[in-house]
Order: structure tokens, then sequence, then C-alpha cells
């Protein structure tokens, strides 16, 4: 049942868990299994873990443990941020400003505050390469804002947004900025102080860690309720046993694709180069989404024209290609990327988006295979389709 | 770092992964490491894997699969139940109906309805056992009740609550009624339909399952919305990424336990009883707190008077042997049990509680190790306590 000979390009949507990582996990499966809220000896133990797991990670971010929440991923991250803001301040201020482009966690959980509580909610626009104007963000502020929530990097189109001169804005008029940066780590930096951020959501299981554990940074001084209610864990800010060996994983993790961020990038920056070049000079109707320099290291968007982006997929899928047709998050879903429409890519040429996300070990080999793949897939599905042949 | 030589019972708090269950769970960290949302063949693996599991827990619990959502944790599945459903019926009614021996997951929860959305909560009272007396559910429901929700087995005192009479009454009037079952899988029947529930909680980690995942099932027709929102996983009743090794772990460990059931229960039973005989008959002042036979295979309480319930914790880990002073998740709180305090027990009193919880790997040489180092333990607390002297 290996897999190992797929060539997977699918790293936006999760990561094999890191074999060091799976390491300093299982002891805490096994013989160092306490609850971390006991007293006795294993309790102590665990409580231990969780505390250099927590300094660890609170050192990446240039923060403080104390502003170091664990959550159960990256959803529950951003839930939090968003929900846990809104509640506390609702009696100060109804109005939240986020971005058009956001994953649904932020974009979703935005809406229903509006449609159940009563919120209104502002979505900035982007250019066409999904950037924010941070002036818009500006022009949008009014007496009752409590939150600003805008992404750090684009998970469908890799596109970076201007975090630090939104946090600029956001601190001068007293608002707290939150910004999901799920799609961030590894590749750039998590330095909350240069990024001006008052929240920031990070997920396990994007950058070599597992499924089903996150991080809320909160700056000291920012208030929230929290969202899920019982014991007293994470200084009364996320009830619930700690999931101790995940957090342990994810800080591990962070720690391990940190060492070697920018170094990694590098080599991402060149394959990822190397991949849109080949792409875009074999294929015509095709063209680059996102922006052309300021995106992710990993992250070649492509729009084909006159095909859909599913069938592209499962035609690689055949050649033991792994991609995906934009967010994972939004599989299923009938209707065309809502990033792309933001962009103002018509209706239906979104649908003929495919995305490859690059990591680790990927090769130039990998990306050739891809060059010479892609073309022939993409040229018969051309051939049976009416709107090519007119 | 081995803690093996620890004599563990503190069960109720967790239990250490199952090495089947971690054995299990390794594959999906490796090699089978797809988002189970991705539609190339390394999420289709993932997803099939998720259909398994959620095959194998629906069997278990006599429904369909369809009616199992996973969750990060028991608390989040309380927090789910009751916030899901008060939710989404609160134009209908505003009245929730508990008990007063609850974990804090649904306790603290039910306040937070009170305090912040208006609802009105009856907390109906226990007997000196800690059963709550289904004709008190019955008295208390209203025409603007919308949730009942009841314990199977309380975490403190293990005493078993009349889960099948309450859900009949609850059926009869047409509310639906959530049971919090954490501590009731390995040990009691999860049968739904016998239980006569219609929602239930459980949590990976109290059956040699991993920390960080649990289950809500939700029947066919009762209706909640969901409170962590994004993605359109689990049919759009829990957004997040799913976490298919601890849902594959937790799905493997509950078929494990399911299947020697009964006989670890009269095991653990005869193990329990030797040690409830044992204590109560070498140390005075010392009584059995909870039911004397609708109790918990696995659970002893005691309450010993004119000491504190902590210092013979510690007393005990000096021994090498863990036990819990009640619930790990009420640790650091100066008050006492509210479950004791609910029984009847005066405060000053409740403060001498300890709480020794078996499992799998206790034997009848551990049960004895207890009873011999006990005595001394809270002969040497009672012989520095003012209150005992006089």
């Amino acid at each position: 049942m290996s897999e190992r000979s797929v060539i997977y390009l699918d790293h936006s949507a999760t990561t094999a868990v890191d074999p060091r990582v799976v390491e300093a996990m299982l002891p805490y499966f096994g013989e160092r299994y306490g609850n971390a809220s006991s007293i006795h000896s294993l309790g102590r133990e665990a409580r231990q873990a969780l505390d250099e797991a927590r300094a660890d990670v609170a050192g990446i971010l240039n923060s403080s443990p104390d502003e170091i929440i664990f959550t159960s991923c990256g959803t529950e991250s951003d839930n939090l941020a968003i929900r846990g803001v809104a509640r506390l301040n609702r009696q100060r201020g109804d109005h939240i400003i986020t971005s058009r482009v956001e994953h649904p966690a932020v974009s979703y959980t935005c809406e229903q505050r509006e449609k159940q509580f009563g919120f209104e909610v502002t979505y900035v626009p982007v250019d066409e390469y999904g950037r924010v104007d941070p002036g818009d963000v500006e022009r949008a502020i009014t007496e009752r804002t409590v939150l600003i929530s805008i992404m750090y990097a684009n998970n469908e189109v890799g596109t970076i947004e201007p975090i630090s001169e939104i946090g600029e804005i956001a601190r001068r008029h007293n608002i707290p900025f939150h910004s999901d940066a799920v799609q961030g780590a590894g590749s750039l930096s998590l330095d909350v102080r240069e990024l001006n951020v008052d929240l920031l959501t990070l997920s396990g299981h994007k950058f070599y860690g597992p499924k089903g554990v996150g991080v809320l940074y909160v700056r000291e001084g920012v208030g929230l309720l929290p969202i899920q209610t019982g014991g007293a864990h994470e200084q009364n800010r996320r009830a619930g046993t700690e999931n101790v060996p995940y957090i342990v994983g994810l800080a591990t993790a962070l720690k391990l694709v940190e060492g070697r961020r920018e170094k990694e990038s590098r080599r991402l920056t060149l394959l990822r180069d190397r991949l849109i070049d080949g792409v875009l000079s074999s294929i015509p109707h095709c063209r680059l989404m996102g922006h052309p320099s300021e995106r992710l290291a990993n992250n070649a968007n492509f729009i084909f024209e006159y095909v859909e982006g599913e069938a592209i997929l499962l035609g690689l899928d055949m050649h033991g290609i792994a991609a995906s047709s934009g967010s994972a998050c939004a599989t299923g879903s009938a209707e065309p990327s809502h990033v792309l429409l933001a962009m103002g890519v018509p209706h239906d040429v979104a649908h003929g988006s495919v995305r490859m996300t690059l990591g680790r070990e990927n090769t130039e080999q990998d990306v050739d295979r891809v060059v010479e793949v892609l073309p022939g897939v993409v040229e018969r599905l051309r051939a049976m389709s009416p709107l090519y042949a007119s």
C-alpha cells in the first residue's frame, strides 16, 4: 500500500508527518501518557512537555509562552480568534473587516456573525493578483469595528498579503488584527512583532506535523471569550484535555521547518519557477494565477482554459501525480473558487484551475515529469471539449 | 524516564494508548498521509480509512455511520451537543435540564447558555449516592425545554445514572436527550437504542485511545447547528481537516475494549471491591462515595475525614502510586468537588476525597500494595491535623 511512487504536489492540503516528529510524539502515547492536569508524577511529566512545547513555539513567534493557545486545528484557531474577539466586544461594536479571499474557516465564520448575531462584515476586495490594498482596509474602518482578519498567504493562489502594513493600520486604530498564517509556516517569517499581528493562526499538518493540532497566538492584553467551555485548560481559554503528543509534535515540526526555512524556501522557489516556466511554455491558453513575485515559494496555480480543473486532476492522478483544484476544504462544491472570482476571473474560466504545491520531497525530476505529462492530459481533454473546438 | 514502576490508579483521568492502537495509527502519519478531502489517490485512501472507522464506531453504538461525528475531544462533543441543539432551537424554547453532578464540559457550557444567551437551566439534584431521580427530570420539563443532558456515569464517584429511563421520558416529551458517556466506554454498553439517547459523547483517551479525538453520536432527525465553522467536513457539522490517524486510533481502541468489555468489567469489579474492602477495613473515619453497586467497575472514591485529599495524593505519589482527588479537569481549583457537595457531603469533609480508578494493567498486587501503604499515609497526615487530635 505504499504511495511512495506518487509525485505529491498537494502540500498546501496536507503534508506527511516528519519521521522525527513521529519519534518525538511516540513516548507520549506510551509510557509518558499522563494527563497534564494530574498532580502526580505522570501528570507533571506531561505538563512539563507541554510547557517546553509552548516555549518552543513562543520562541519561533517571538512571543511569550502565555500568548500561545494550543487548539485542535487551524479551523478552531480561526474560529476562536473571530468568535472569541467578536463576542467579547459585542457591546463595543459590531463590525468586522476581512477580505474576499479568506479560507472558509474565516470567511464562513464571519458570515455566521452576520447571519446569526447581527454583525456587519466588510469584505475588502483584492486586485487581479489576489492582493489586498491596505488602504481599502483603513477606509473600511468605522467606530464600530472590533476585528480585522486578513490572511498571511492565500491557500489557493499563494499570494502573500501585506500583513505588516495592515497590522500597522489596525494598531493605529486600536483594533485587534488577526491573520490566518496556516500557509505561511516553514516558508515565511512568523515573527509576530514584525508582522504587527495581535492574533495568528497556525496548523500543524501544513508543516510536516500532525493533523488535528493548531496554535492561536493571542497578544497579551487582547481579550477573547473561550468558544469551547469546560475545564480550566489553556489558562481558561480552551477547555479540553491537552493533546500532549500532538502538541509536542507540532512544536518539533515547527522547530524543524524553521531551522531550514530560508534554505528550503530558496530551493522551492527555484523548483516552483521551473514548474511555472515549463507549464506556461508548453501549454497554450494557460496562465499563472496569483502574484508573480509576492507568492509562496511552493505555490503554482494555473488556469487552463476550455477544461475542468477536476478532469485534469484525475488525468494527473492516473500518472501518479497528486495535485488539487484549489482548496481541499472546498472539495465537492460545484461552485468555482471564490478566490479566483474575487480576482476577477470569469465564472466559466475559473473552473479550469489547478493548484500544485511543492514540498520537501519534491525534486527537479518531479517537476520535469509534470511538465512532460501535463500537456498531453490537457490536450486530450481539450480535444473532447466542444468549446475548444470552436 | 520509564514510568512503568508507577502503580497507576487514575484511569478516569486518562489512559496509555494501547500499542495496537499506536500501530494502527502509524501508517497515517507516514505513507498514508493524504487529506481525506483531496480527490487524488492519497486523499481517497484517507477517506476510506475514515469511512471504515466511522462504520466500526457506528456498529458498536448500534447506530448508522451518518450518525457519527468525529470531534477533537469529549469536551468538544459535549459543547457541540449542548450549544448546537440549544442554538438551533432557540426560537422554540429556552430551557435546558441537566444535573448537579455533570462534568464541567456540560455544566459550565449550560451555565454559559444562561449567562450569555438568556436560557434557563434546571439542575436536577442527586441523592446521597449521586443518582438522579428520573421523576425529577420529568417534573422539570416545561413547554420550553429544548434539551436534557444527563451523564451516563459520573467521572468522580463512578455512579451510573438511569439513562435509559430518562431517555424514555425525554422521548415521550419529544425533547432531545444527550448523555456524556465519556466514562462508560469499555465498561458499559454503548447501544444507543437500548440507552434511549439522541446524542452521546465519547472521548478516545479514556479507553486506551489517543487524547484529542472524540465522538458525538447524533440520532438521525435530531438537528444541531455546527459550532466550528469553515469547510464542509463531517457532513457540514464539524469543520476542520479530519484527524485521520486519531480517528483510526479511536475506532481501533473502541473495538479492542468492546471485545473484552464484559470479561474485563468482571475482573475490574473484583479488584475494585478488594480495594474498597481493604481500605474501609484498615482506615478509620473513611467512607466510600458513590453508589455501592450501580457504579463503574473501575471506580473507588473515598473520603478520609480530617485530611486533605491532595495531601494524600502527594503521599501516595512518593510511594509511586498515582491517584486523583476527583476530576483532573478541576485541578488547581480551591473549591471542593461540586459532585460531593451535590451528594450532601459537608464542605470541609469534601476536601478529603481521593479517587482511585483501575485499569487494564492493574493487578491484585497493585491493590494490595495500596492497602498496605495508604493507612500509613493517612495516619501521618492525621497526626499533623489539629482537627483530628481534638
